[in-house]
């Protein structure tokens, strides 16, 4: 396609795939959210920031880097290749209007993981097609988290990528506590929450109730 | 100062440093605008835009570098290096908010010109040793072009470039057809005036007077 190697599958890891959102965390900041976050054992963090000056992210970034590597954690940084790439973070997450895949590929190197949101089954299937490591899933049901979102894309979009896409994906959109075991039901294995962890005033327990449920739903789920 | 071996000095072409800016271009587009700016012979061509989309701004881009290469002048990109890598721009330009700009110079090579704003002789002095090619030097005078702007710096700075900065610089902020002959009076050789081209309704006729004042001012001026 871009005349690159081919990449070989990545896995993500299984669990919580948490998102920063500094406007939602109840006046902390990001690093102290993220300490709360990983300290829990949540595998995925990303960085998303719309609206802080670069330096500022930069600066995050590298706290965020450290913690990360500290708890073992993946740290993927939202549509901001070059902070990824100066950070030295595990991947970069873009969208339908970031750079093309292949010129996001070309420019961070073979390592490093990519990762697209996706909000149809053609999109989906571009993104596999172009050498994404994983796809993002949603938005699965109503959010306020973001100013840009498109309308929810249904369930049943999520079901299409469980029995057809063959890359690790991530469902994301409105996911919180009390919807969390229908997402898992349909065969989601790594689900993005923002506001529901970063808003809640107690993150530990509130993470504690979610993977809970990951858990027990992923045990009795017909497609685990 | 960051092991990479020491860039050689480059230089800046002489004459006008237009900007895109496409809130002031009067309804029209970027590539409108800019094939008027370059079928003038303007020398160098900043690409900055704040708020539209990545995609939109890697397709713009990609039209600039080439309409650019067709009129011999350099390309350089604003803020985004990801988008200058990805387009083979010339440079990229950074304001003090941005990364840092020995990481900006590793993530970029030794080829690429990196370009530093500065509004202060302390800016202009850390711009030099961290290996900056060209710093710009402003906002000289009062602009509404740029919502988060700092407050004029006076021409007293540019008159401290001129005679203490080794690396070459372009005077921006504020500078119009009629303030011009004072700018370069001071000194000023390449000179960036953003509004005052793009908004023109007579991009062309505009540049000529402006490149005439630039030629006639440079022939008297005692700094020449």
């Amino acid at each position: 396609m871009n005349g690159l190697p081919k990449q070989k599958k990545r896995s993500l890891p299984n669990g919580i795939y948490a998102l920063t959102s500094e406007p939602h965390s109840l006046g902390r900041n990001n690093i102290e959210v993220a300490n709360e976050i990983l300290a829990c054992g949540v595998p995925i963090l990303q960085y998303r920031e719309k609206s802080k000056k670069v330096r500022k992210m930069y600066e995050e970034c590298l706290a965020l880097r450290a913690l990360t590597q500290q708890y073992g954690a993946l740290f993927i940084i939202n549509d901001h290749l070059d902070l990824a790439m100066a950070v030295g973070a595990d991947g970069v997450h873009i969208g339908q209007d970031d750079l093309p895949l292949s010129k996001v590929r070309e420019l961070v190197g073979p390592d490093l993981i990519i990762g697209v949101s996706t909000h149809s089954p053609d999109q989906a299937q571009a993104a596999v097609s172009e050498g994404a490591d994983y796809i993002g899933v949603g938005p699965l049901f109503t959010t306020k988290t973001k100013v840009d979102v498109c309308d929810p894309v249904g369930l049943n979009y999520l079901d299409f990528v469980v029995n057809n896409i063959d890359i690790p994906f991530v469902a994301i959109g409105g996911i919180k506590e009390h919807n969390l075991a229908e997402v898992i039901n349909l065969g989601a294995r790594t689900v993005a929450l923002v506001t529901e962890i970063v808003g809640s005033s107690d993150i530990r327990g509130k993470i504690k109730r979610l993977q809970h449920i990951m858990d027990t739903q992923t045990f009795t789920s017909p497609k685990a």
